[in-house]
């Protein structure tokens, strides 16, 4: 391909696997200021090797049009001095951040005098799938290495070649400062065969985070044997109760299906009380200019232009300029609409009743419930995690948005004085 | 079988979990207050109901025996009184320990005023898979309920009428409160296609919790599509430094191999600095009376009956009276030994020597390090949890003794003010 790459191509996924695994040991062991100099380093050596970074990227997007990329996808995957700025720059915000490990969760002593502390550590090695975009190359090895974890890593196809040319550059810092270089690992090999050995590293890997669509996370539910935190879909609803304060409603709603739609955390469904419908949704669905509104009978007889929903309407993350709507006549309704829908991800209701509020926080099931806000909010950034690996929308390990704790374990430290047990 | 089931038998495994999760929508909802009644209902009830318990364990232990089953297996089977009175007082203990749901893990105001907090939430269903033992089936069921969860279990075939007696019983306690029975469901087909089905229910169960041997870790790793939890093997190391206390080594060496050798927290593996070894091993060889020593080379010239050790020795967990020896000549050695072979239990060093001591802790990958400890501390009781689901050995979700919290997820709660996104 006309770049350098990263590792000899003749290791198997299982050996660049177990490469990353011996690297994520010495990262362990680094202190914070040797990892932040990495990153530091990083940035630095991204800026002076854009030049080949964006030869690169030129052949990803040739390939790509030659095939017939959509705009979007091409959009996607073209870098610019810009972007790479960004790439940088992010890294550098990444070194900015606190360090996760170390941190002592709690410590207590038994009556027995034995001393008991509970610390964060890496978690080892993170494996990340992840599509198109060459930034998550930087933006996910920068998440990795802070938190004192190797990253292994598997870019689509379309972007190898930008993909090789980040890698070499941040294995090149890693090397720079005295850390393995392994410490990122890019796997080359992007065949079906060696998606699936990769999920199923379960000697080397501690965790995998896919970053891509339904298909992959279907592959991963059916083939990895690794640990995965999955960062899924979001069906989104706002649901706008009898005590709203409707223009607050209004914007909400708006902002949250139209100001960036593509995301998982725009809102896809709206639920409204039948006290407030008359009045509300003829306003907001005129806001709502350009979007596809579908509906339940109620919903659609005051909306000019919507059409009925059916119940896979209701299920679906439409990412796009549309939106459900169905009219319930009481909170229980609407809780159980939600519930039903529901994606675990973010559920939002507007409302100025306070139980109205606590029923909602308590009884929907999401990663995140909010009052009186939009959903667009649920994201490491807006946390304040200042960076953000994904959302997960499974319970176990990670609930919501995953910033650099989220990519640690746990030890049990021990102490004490020739204890034996009775 | 002549005992009262608990589920019409028509239920597919399907069915049952999703009554399992139609019930655990009501425990997460149900008040502390109301599920510590249901935990105290059941010990009453349990105590009540002894004697069709111990009928239906009658039969479970004819058919072992009859089955030409071996003395301990038996013994792990039969109930007694005592054993009866001991299951209720676990109840009433866990009923007695601090709920986890609702705690508050931390709350911040985001610079525009957004106010998030994250607080813990029940799983939903735990699902548990266990062997034998029947007392399993009322503390397994203890746990899930005080952590707001459903429990949907599935026991071994050889306890099938004790586990259905004791989970009748414990179903009648949830009725009593006013809580869905199907807060608890056992699962009675125990066949092989059965069991893939129960790992497999990814839409009703929220984490699936097996305890028993090898077989069945093999079998959820091959089959499982819910998110697990592994409660794994123990090959725990205990390193004696060149400056430990050597009559401390001793004891506790003592201590942590014979104390309960059958647990994954005995030790099975002796790692001692060549400086004291001919000092310390003869000394301690001596001591284990009855215990099967194999060695490296060193070790075997030190102790007098000694054979020598496999690698594979190295890496077994014997469970039994017998363990592995190696001499090492530092601090360094001794470390990678321990990596090598370690399963990521627990692990423990005795040193006098502050800086040996930070290494071990630090360098050595487990989910329990112990300075001049013995192993067997590593379990939920001894660390103050009150009881214990398992011991986890993986790194996600939990990591070492899993009490109640590592039975709960969390969730965000965001409230703002009207709250848009720019």
């Amino acid at each position: 391909m006309g770049q350098p790459t990263n590792q000899e191509g003749a290791d198997t996924i299982a050996e660049l696997a177990q490469r990353a695994n011996r690297a994520s040991r010495e990262l362990a062991k680094a202190s914070t200021d040797t990892r932040d100099a990495a990153l530091n380093a990083a940035a630095e050596l991204l800026i002076a090797a854009q030049e080949t970074i964006l030869e690169a990227n030129r052949a990803d997007v040739a390939a790509a049009e030659s095939d017939g990329a959509t705009a979007s996808v091409v959009d996607r995957l073209r870098l610019t001095s810009a972007k790479i700025e960004a790439m940088a720059d992010g890294l550098r915000q990444v070194a900015g951040l606190p360090d996760p490990v170390g941190e002592v969760l709690g410590g207590w002593v038994r009556p027995n005098g034995l001393r008991i502390s509970q610390v964060r550590v890496p978690l080892g090695v993170v494996a990340i799938i992840y599509e198109n975009r060459p930034n998550v190359t930087s933006d996910a090895a920068a998440l990795c290495l802070k938190s004192g974890n190797a990253a292994f890593l598997r870019g689509s196809s379309g972007a190898i070649r930008s993909n090789i040319a980040i890698a070499t550059v941040l294995r090149e810092a890693l090397a720079k400062v005295g850390l393995p270089e392994d410490g990122l690992v890019l796997v080359e090999d992007l065949s079906r065969q060696a998606a699936v050995e990769f999920m199923q590293q379960r000697d080397s890997i501690d965790v995998l985070i896919p970053r891509g669509g339904p298909s992959l996370i279907e592959s991963i539910q059916a083939n990895a044997t690794v640990p995965f935190v999955l960062d899924g879909a979001g069906n989104c609803h706002i649901v706008v109760d009898e005590s709203a304060d409707l223009a607050m409603a209004h914007d909400i709603v708006v902002n949250a299906k139209t100001q960036r739609p593509s995301v998982c955390n725009a809102a896809e469904s709206l639920v409204v009380h039948a006290a407030v419908a008359e009045t509300f949704l003829p306003r907001v669905a005129a806001a709502l200019e350009g979007v596809d509104i579908v509906g339940d009978g109620r919903a659609c007889a005051l909306i000019d232009g919507a059409s009925p929903a059916t119940a896979e309407d209701y299920a679906t993350e439409f990412l796009d300029l549309k939106i459900s709507v169905v009219v319930v006549d009481d909170l229980t309704q609407a809780i159980d609409h939600v519930q039903r829908n529901s994606s675990g991800h973010s559920e939002a209701i507007i409302t100025n009743d306070v139980s109205a509020a606590d029923r909602f926080c308590a009884e929907v099931d999401a990663a995140a419930v909010l009052v009186n806000a939009s959903t667009r909010f649920v994201d490491g950034e807006e946390f304040g995690f200042g960076a953000e690996i994904g959302i997960s929308t499974q319970k176990l390990h990670a609930r919501g948005p995953m910033g650099l704790r989220e990519l640690t374990s746990v030890k049990y430290i021990v102490r004490g004085a020739g204890h034996t047990r009775h």
